[in-house]
């Protein structure tokens, strides 16, 4: 039983919530997965009773308000000390779980991890790390919205946890990083990435520039950029997968010969449509504060919060944080304090 | 022949050139539109005498060198004027032509649009316009790559420039224009889009702000941004559409029973990819310098090649330039002059 992780479960985050979150927990947890469901106590127990799951290895945390999508994420954080995003982040800090999943609002909860979690020591900004489908495999997108604005020494640091990121949960032996740029066409190039370029180059594993065409190409295992061009990319690229999916789903209907044959092609498809779902992953991990924190979608489905809690899990088994921290040189750079983000 | 436009092609620039720049300006040519093929002219006479065409509504003009696909842009411009893009760019700054179009170094024939064809009176900062496809029809991307720093000022002015491109060449009635932005998840907002949600606010078809889901969703018609987030955006986009359909090939051929399905559905699904196949448009255009320019993709086929001479054409015809010139704050906004840009 050494190895047993506990993961508190934003229960009350997301558009299906609490009963994906209920129904999600269930399915991910046992001996080695504790998870503390935290919400509206009396809500939980009979979505639990509901369901007719195995509820050993669950417990639940009461958290009296939540926070709703309409809601400005760090305000609505500070404003609301006992909201289940906040709460669940403080059973980290508290030593009761060692991660923390929400699939609620991604503004607050990312404001609840640095404002309860805090920040490890040494770590400028948090970076939201995204594992996307590439025609190589898989690529990890860091900082795809945490920051709208970023300094060259934030993107530096961005590539050693993308890093360490890749190597401990994807796999990678020698994962390889780019920094995200535009072709030489521009008349003038951009004063951050210039600078960062001077920084990342003969660090570990930099590869060099890249542009937006190699994110899915798979030219690299990890793209750094700032959380503002990083958001706009992701939801780029996956804007344009449901744009084609919803037109091949269109030219498929559009003659009989067509319907016939996407009837046949139907299971390769799916497979391939199932590869590119963001949901196959879980969430995304928001790198730099000192305790697991991983955000799912907000439309997440019972599967893709077994994931994501699965996912959560796997970053406390293999030593994420303390492999993130030893790369920190917290002797050179500021290392400001708390909650101060 | 009183609408008969004069479009100046850099006849050395594209992967493929000189021979698909010859063919594409034979099947473009006529008396309504005539070509002035640049660069190296025994050349170019030898691949017409090739083609067999009719070289009637064509002219040659020499240009003793070109730029390759190495060099940087804008230095090559300066050290070459007798390079075929910048020989094309002075027809249209003499009056010979009053469009240019190259497919071939795209920073190359920015700088030399700017240096030799100059900007419109009031424009701050020409911007590349792209037209994309998307789940509605077609969006207009602006600035997709021409300035990597943008002010709040060049983005009021992209919103214009952009409007009007949306109603003059795609014939959009009241074109609505989005500011491209993430959601509210950035623990700070970009300052640039901030400021510049202030400038657009109330001015015509301003939409509000838009994600980057929201380009390929086809929520506004005119989206603005600055070049370095455009172009990621932009090469994104094609990459994931590229990975899309290299994955759907794979996939059909797993299985006897989906090559089956394939080849049933390939004629749909074959109309669908020219659909979202860059070469249907031909270009993008370069708005605010003083004429039509247009940028073709580099491995532009001759296809290609002609739909961009008459998208060229169609510019000049609908009187892009005078409407462009029109929404031009001259009073208020400093007027940098000549090739300072």
């Amino acid at each position: 039983m050494s190895t047993s992780v506990t993961v508190a479960l934003d229960a009350m985050g997301g558009d299906n919530a609490p009963t994906v979150s209920v129904l999600g927990a269930l399915a991910a947890a046992g001996p080695d997965l504790r998870v503390i469901l935290v919400g509206d106590e009396s809500r939980l127990i009979s979505e639990i009773d509901a369901s007719g799951g195995d509820a050993t290895a669950i417990e639940i945390l009461h958290a009296a308000e939540c926070i709703g999508s309409d809601e400005e994420g760090a305000r609505a954080v500070r404003a609301k000390p006992d909201s289940s995003v906040a709460v669940a982040c403080r059973t980290v800090r508290e030593g009761h779980a060692q991660a923390v999943m929400s699939a609620g609002h991604t503004g607050a909860m990312m404001a609840a991890s640095i404002l309860h979690i805090r920040r490890i020591r040494g770590v400028l900004r948090p970076g939201i790390a995204v594992v996307l489908p590439s025609a190589r495999g898989r690529v990890v997108l860091i900082d795809s919205g945490a920051n709208a604005e970023a300094k060259p020494e934030h993107l530096a640091q961005f590539a050693h946890m993308g890093r360490v990121f890749s190597r401990d949960i994807l796999g990678v032996a020698e994962p390889s990083v780019g920094l995200l740029s535009i072709g030489e066409e521009a008349v003038r190039g951009s004063e951050l990435v210039l600078e960062a370029r001077t920084r990342l180059e003969g660090t570990p594993g930099f590869f060099g520039n890249v542009e937006g065409r190699d994110i899915p190409a798979g030219v690299v295992d990890v793209v750094v950029t700032d959380g503002f061009t990083g958001n706009v990319a992701l939801k780029a690229m996956e804007g344009t997968a449901e744009m084609i999916f919803a037109l091949i789903r269109e030219a498929i209907g559009s003659s009989t010969m067509a319907k016939l044959g996407g009837l046949l092609a139907r299971p390769a498809l799916r497979k391939l449509r199932s590869r590119l779902d963001p949901d196959t992953f879980g969430g995304a991990y928001l790198l730099g504060v000192n305790g697991i924190s991983v955000i799912g979608h907000g439309n997440s489905s019972a599967q893709a919060v077994t994931n994501a809690l699965h996912l959560s899990a796997r970053g406390v088994r293999l030593g994420l944080l303390d492999h993130l921290a030893a790369g920190m040189d917290t002797t050179s750079a500021p290392t400001p304090e708390g909650s101060r983000a």
